[in-house]
C-alpha cells in the first residue's frame, strides 16, 4: 500500500501531561500518542501538531498529522489509539488528508477556551482546579465588552509573552466572547494566529475588567502596547485549544466541551 | 497542650489515587493527607475514615478524624493541610470533637452520589470519563421509579458484593433519587450504612432500568436477592461519597459536587 498522510483530531485533559511535545523525561501527549499509533501501525510514528500547548493546557480540537504504508482502517486507527492511549486522551477522529497538508502550516485561523470558575469556595475544588482558573466571583458583561475591544487586526505587543519568536506582533481576532455557563465564566476567542501566551495574557486583562468592572481598561492595555502593565499571565489549566480552520479541506470539528454541556 | 481530637471533611477527586487506605506501594489519599498533617503537626499523624473508598472513586463528603497535642488553630490545620497535598484533595473544614467521635463508629448515615454521563461520544469524554459513567443515554424518569423500590428496610443481597463481611444483609434506605443534571444523569442515596458495593450494583440496576425503561425490575431484583441476576457492578470512577450524618455533633456539611453546580 502507498504511504498514505492522515489527519486526527484530538482532544485532552492536559492535568497529567507535561504538554504537548515530547521530553526526555516526563510523560507528554505527543509521546503517549506517537507510541499508541506505532504499535497500532506497527512501525515508528511520528506526529506534527497545530499547536504545540503548554504544561497544564487542555484541547477539545487538537489537530496532528502522521504518516504510514500500513494497511489499517479509519476505525483500526481510531479504535487502537483510545485503546493505547490513557484516558485522559480521545482520539475524536482520522481522516486521509493529502501530501501538502500540515496541522500547523495549513491552518487559516485557531480558537481557544479560557475557563474561570468563579462560584468556589477558599480551599479550592478538587474537580476543577486543573481544568479552570479558580478565582473570585466576576462580572462576565463588562468581560465581554472589554473584548469586543481586541476585534480586528492590531499590535499585540501587550499580550505578548517574553520569548515569543515570531517576526511581527500584528495578528487578527476575528471574535472574542465572553459569557456565563453556569458556575463557569468562559471565553471565546478566534484569531490568525496567536504571539506566545497572548489568549492567557488576554485572559488575564478579561479577569481584571471583570473584577472591578472597567472594561475600558483593555482598549487601554492594547493600545499601550506594554506588556508590564498587565499581572501575572493567567495559569495554563483555563486554557483549552478548541478549534484549528482548514477550510480547504473538509474535516470534522472539535468536541463539544464539557464546560459548555450544561 | 492536651491532646485533642480534630474531624475533618475531605473532598478529593479519585482519579490519580489508589483509593482511600494506605498502601505499600502506591499512592492513596490517606498516605497524601497524613504526610501533610505529621508536617503541620510535627509528629506522625494517623487519619481515621468514615469510608474506605475504594481505587477510582470520589469524595465531597469524606469524614476523616486525628488526635494531636501541637498547639495549631482550625486555620493552620486547613492551610497546611491544603498547601502540603495535591490539588485533587481538599481538606473543606477542620473541627474538635470530643474523644467518643469515631468517624465510622459514630456515624449514623451515609449518602452518595452515583454520576452516569449519557450524552458522550464513541471515544468518551478525556475530562469526565474518570468522573462518571459514560454510557449511551438513559431514561431518567424510568430510573428514579425504579429507586423507589428500594426505599426502607430489606435484605440487599441483591446488591451485596462477593468477600462483604457484614453480619447481616440487612439495611434501611432513606432516600433515592434520579434526576437529569444537564449532560449527567445523577442518582442520590442515603442508607444507614451500605454492604460491599452496594451502592454500585444499584447504580447498575438502575442505569438497565434506564436503558430499558423498565422500573419494574429494580424491585424483582431486589426480592429476588440473588446477586448473580444482575450484570457487572458499576465502575468505581462513578462514585461519590457525598455525606457522612453525625446529628449528635454540629459538624458542616460536605461540598456541592460539581455536576450539580449548573
Amino acid at each position: 500500500m502507498a504511504v498514505q498522510k492522515f489527519a486526527l483530531g484530538i482532544s485532552y485533559d492536559g492535568s497529567p501531561f507535561h504538554g504537548w511535545q515530547r521530553q526526555q523525561s516526563q510523560q507528554t501527549v505527543q509521546q503517549a500518542l506517537e507510541e499508541a499509533l506505532s504499535r497500532v501501525a506497527d512501525h515508528p510514528v511520528r506526529l506534527a501538531a497545530a499547536g504545540r500547548t503548554d504544561a497544564g493546557v487542555h484541547a477539545t480540537g487538537q489537530v496532528s498529522s502522521f504518516v504510514s504504508g500500513a494497511e489499517r482502517s479509519l476505525r483500526d486507527w481510531m479504535r487502537g489509539a483510545n485503546a493505547l492511549t490513557p484516558e485522559a486522551i480521545a482520539v475524536d477522529w482520522v481522516q486521509p488528508v493529502d501530501d501538502r497538508f500540515h496541522p500547523r502550516y495549513s491552518a487559516v485561523a485557531r480558537a481557544y477556551h479560557y475557563v474561570f470558575h468563579d462560584h468556589g469556595n477558599a480551599a479550592g475544588d478538587p474537580f476543577l482546579r486543573l481544568r479552570a482558573w479558580s478565582t473570585r466571583p466576576l462580572d462576565a458583561d463588562a468581560m465581554h465588552r472589554g473584548a469586543q475591544q481586541l476585534l480586528g487586526e492590531h499590535d499585540f505587543s501587550a499580550f505578548r509573552g517574553a520569548g515569543c519568536q515570531s517576526l511581527t506582533p500584528q495578528r487578527r481576532v476575528n471574535f472574542c466572547t465572553v459569557r456565563r455557563a453556569g458556575q463557569f465564566v468562559v471565553m471565546h476567542i478566534e484569531a490568525n494566529a496567536f504571539l506566545l501566551h497572548m489568549v492567557r495574557n488576554i485572559a488575564r486583562a478579561l479577569h481584571d475588567a471583570g473584577r472591578d468592572g472597567d472594561s475600558g481598561r483593555v482598549g487601554n492595555l492594547l493600545r499601550g502596547r506594554d506588556r508590564t502593565r498587565l499581572g501575572a499571565t493567567a495559569p495554563p489549566h483555563g486554557l483549552y485549544l478548541s478549534r484549528v480552520a482548514y477550510p480547504q479541506y473538509d474535516l470534522p470539528s472539535g468536541r463539544q466541551p464539557f464546560f459548555l454541556g450544561f
